[in-house]
């Protein structure tokens, strides 16, 4: 049962740049990978509300702030989607609805799509290019947001 | 007071590698820090735990992987500092010990161990020298447990 679980991690993953490394053996325990992917995402909306601070003119412009932003969010925004396997759709509390598990190839095209996105923020921020920074990060929110409005459950 | 408790961290990281952004206006509410921070070590402590793995030799070395992995260490071990301002010591469940806010200098080098350590370890995961993996890996360690021993209250 475990081993068809991480399986089917390594099908969902196998074409994509979800997942940078082999699915397997990369989590004991189904709550462990819930707890992780929720970490994930919690470091990645972190720092992506903070250049959101930025565009919305809460917080100023600093190009060297927002490039590291950028790069924290860059980087988490491939970490979570390999602990998403079959199995841990329950244990732990998780907003994740069931629609990841029985529409696996829009899940990973919703995900693919926001690491494209999040790609151009990164390299929009790590240029300087002030006036780019908004829309670059408008693509991500409405990636993000397309992505949790099928497959994240309400709070 | 919320504005004391940020020129503290501000204080705290001045001279160290600890936190490269500036330490204001970096969470709304001290259970953002501590939700912030425990994230950022569950993603640490996942992929440190993959190497781990492997120079227990209970996970083959895989170059590439242990690579990844020690990036994403090195990433995270430079985020959580910035997210134990005063203020930040309860709220959210936290092993977080008044030690972290009392001698806040220890803290800072207990963590500056570590993060140099993981540079390490980042260094030598990369050039793929798999002999020179199990004392990098052990050097990490002991900086974590040294630091957990007098900053992280038992679960």
């Amino acid at each position: 049962m475990r081993i068809k679980a991480w399986i089917g991690v390594a099908a969902l993953s196998a074409a994509g740049v979800m997942v940078a490394v082999p699915a397997a053996a990369q989590f004991k325990k189904p709550d462990d990978a819930i707890k992780y992917r929720q970490a994930a995402f919690t470091v990645m909306g972190t720092h992506f509300a903070r250049i959101g601070a930025v565009v919305k003119g809460a917080a100023p412009y600093d190009a060297k702030q927002v490039a590291h932003d950028a790069a924290v969010v860059e980087t988490m925004s491939t970490l979570p989607f390999a602990a998403f396997g079959e199995g841990t759709d329950m244990g732990l509390k998780t907003r994740a609805k069931a629609e990841i598990w029985s529409d696996p190839a829009a899940f990973k095209a919703a995900a693919e799509k926001m690491q494209k996105a999040v790609v151009k923020l990164a390299e929009v921020a790590k240029s300087g290019d002030e006036a780019a920074l908004k829309p670059a990060f408008g693509e991500v929110g409405k990636a993000c947001k397309g992505c949790h409005d099928k497959f994240r459950a309400e709070e």
